[in-house]
């Protein structure tokens, strides 16, 4: 059962939307695209997230009976809620067209990541709930990837859901997984969308116990082949010990949650290693991030796995993604549209963004308008709904994540790069001839 | 109809409780609290929110056979889902007891804001969902909270939607309405809560018009009693003269969402008064923050309301808050529990925060154990569930949002302002002389 939608939306969607209604401007045909003006800080790339559940919006969108009571009796909507436009609210249902990058794309500014091409009503009213959720999801898709590199390789585990809002943790652990992460601690997600879960016991379960050592031994007996133990609740170091008298080669792995991460993962791997407990893994966790995680890695911290919380769904360098949706074509005046105030420009027409590679590597974007061509490039901008139906399957998760591995591998290294963005060393995104004649004769027009 | 939330957790909260309960420890009987060990940074006061949510979730925790039968599979559970404990679940509903603060409340470091007492795998097992709810709630109500300050007086408007999950932008429309907001944008949170909702139209009405006359006009028609216009898609100025000349003493108010709002609403100002439209309200938005709608009512800019959205709900000075849930007592050996390690101390023991006043302004809060009495203050911690049942009606939202205003105006100077808290001007929050007694008794058990 899903929760009912169609109020999660700013009110002026619906003033509009009544606005347009009551003028016979609501069946105006349209498009409008969503795109950031600029990259977010500190970051050089933006990984695509959260079309699954725009599609599963827009396929659900409708207004029930007892929400159209209230909209009836809110006061600023009150001149405007008709008979005619109370019966087309119970009717409406999204009728209109998406082309979107796929989940799991590389994408940079300017690009638009959705394009909504419908009546003038429907594609303004679902603004608020599509910036919403790609906002919040590739905000984190992003964090998720720049996680990624930096573990090089290292298994990385999400454990962010204490930090972020119940449900927003769902769809956070999501896009994780999307950019590479090995498993969730959140186990609603797996249930979802069976993401592999993870996690094995807190500094309570040790607490709750006379003595460690009868918390790890307690902890063997339920888990015999599942044994992390959580070390650093007293000593760290006391603790691995303890770990390797009570689990022998039942000991999975340890977990550090505290102190210096290099120095103790260095001593708990020889203590392992002198045990014979060679495939004994070290996850370490605790207020990580990705320049921490680097530098761990470049130090040669002997961790096989990463837990990232708070960081990744609440990511302190950068917590929002401004992400835009703007029109770009009136189709019923056949008339592309834009606006060219200083720093709130936005490109007129419909766009693809053709990526060109050389050696496997992406070398450069170009938007360019919809209809063109460009040989040797991948048009990144694909149909997924046509008249308010999908018209094709979604993606598992497992393909998407595959898509986003790709597309991060075959990214330059100046891009997967984490420090702050070098504007030389930026990928390069151009506009193409076309879409800059078009741009050029846009604002000809505007001007006279 | 609810979303099913037992899974809304960390898998290691599940792990646990299958482990206390093959061997017999699950019901042993104790009590956590929650609280954070600092108060954010930036912040001098914290206002609490989500405890609706908090007693909703315990209350309908349950596990259905669909996530029960998904448990079974999970890898690392498998060996611990018994029959006894697979029974276990499909019973399982939370049987403890809850105290809390009151929503609204002004609170600090150290301070308990939820105690939830139950067997030992109840209160572990939420422990999770009432983090995530609790640091997610209050950091937006304190956000709010600090918006209110700066405001003075004038109405704030909450438009944050578009920056957050879908989700949470209904519980941050509530934290803000909490603290003080006048109204949201986000029409679900009306309709859920009967909080007044606002909004008028986006720059694209505009655009979607031959001309901005033409938009206005269109739009006071439809509207003729809230007839808000938005005047700076083109030329600020040019749009409060086209404004009043289209609209006349329909014009309830006008927006600026750019430029420099002070200047233009001035001008605005002196626009609207020489057209004999004293009452026209004006109201500024565009990534506004305390600090700088402090500054614009410090120079006295005419604005009557101000918008905020995405620094309210992805404040950038502080995105998360660090709220700890930790064991403090086991009643089943009649122990106080804490742990003394440098930087993650707890407090041993039940407590109760008590206010004291001078003059009708807050002047220290005294945390003590539970059962003392200390004469002329405030117990702030309240009874509210017993038993896993209510013990009485949760408050109105109007009557939260009441208790906050009063907690606000009752904070001496030093707590209610802005900048960067001054460690010597920190709000006086002491220890009793029980507990600091009890922590010594319960610090020397440990050593020996």
């Amino acid at each position: 059962m899903k929760t009912p939608t169609a109020l999660m939306t700013d009110l002026y969607q619906l003033t509009m939307a009544a606005g347009y209604f009551h003028h016979g401007l609501h069946a105006k045909r349209v498009s409008f695209e969503l795109f950031v003006r600029r990259l977010p800080e500190n970051r050089r790339f933006m990984l695509f997230a959260g079309l699954e559940r725009v599609l599963d919006y827009l396929r659900n969108l409708h207004f029930t009976e007892s929400q159209i009571a209230y909209l009836r009796q809110v006061p600023h909507l009150q001149t405007a809620m008709s008979y005619d436009f109370v019966e087309f609210l119970r009717d409406f249902r999204f009728t209109g067209d998406v082309w979107a990058m796929p989940e799991g794309t590389v994408c940079f500014a300017r690009e638009p990541m959705i394009r909504v091409t419908g009546t003038l009503l429907e594609t303004q009213l679902v603004e608020t709930f599509l910036l919403s959720a790609i906002n919040t999801e590739t905000i984190v898709a992003t964090k998720a990837a720049r996680i990624i590199l930096a573990a090089d390789g290292r298994d990385v585990l999400e454990f962010g859901t204490r930090r972020t809002s119940p449900d927003e943790a769902v769809a956070s652990a999501r896009a994780a997984f999307i950019a590479g992460f090995a498993a969730t601690s959140n186990v609603e997600a797996g249930y979802r969308w069976d993401i592999p879960v993870a996690g094995t016991a807190a500094h309570s379960w040790t607490m709750s116990h006379a003595s460690e050592e009868d918390a790890f031994r307690n902890y063997v007996e339920v888990f015999p082949k599942h044994a992390t133990l959580l070390v650093d609740t007293y000593d760290t170091i006391e603790g691995v010990k303890r770990a390797i008298a009570v689990a022998h080669d039942r000991l999975k792995g340890i977990r550090l949650d505290s102190g210096d991460l290099l120095a103790l993962s260095t001593q708990a791997r020889r203590l392992l290693d002198e045990a014979g407990l060679r495939d004994t893994k070290i996850v370490a966790s605790g207020d990580l991030n990705e320049d921490k995680i680097q530098r761990l890695v470049a130090a040669g911290a002997p961790i096989d796995g990463f837990g990232v919380g708070t960081e990744l769904v609440r990511s302190s360098d950068n917590p929002t993604l401004g992400g835009v949706y703007k029109i770009v074509f009136d189709h019923t005046e056949d008339r592309p549209v834009a606006k060219f105030s200083e720093g709130k420009a936005t490109l007129p027409g419909l766009h693809q963004v053709f990526r060109k590679y050389r050696d496997g590597i992406a070398e450069s974007d170009v938007i360019g308008t919809a209809p063109e061509f460009h040989i040797d490039s991948t048009p990144l901008v694909e149909e997924w709904m046509k008249d308010g139906r999908l018209v094709r399957p979604l993606p598992s998760l497992a393909k998407i994540r595959s898509r986003a591995r790709t597309q991060l591998a075959e990214m330059p290294v100046a891009v997967r790069g984490l420090g702050p963005p070098n504007p030389a060393e930026a990928y390069d995104v151009r506009l193409s001839h076309g879409l800059q004649t078009l741009i050029d004769e846009v604002r000809k027009r505007e001007m006279t």
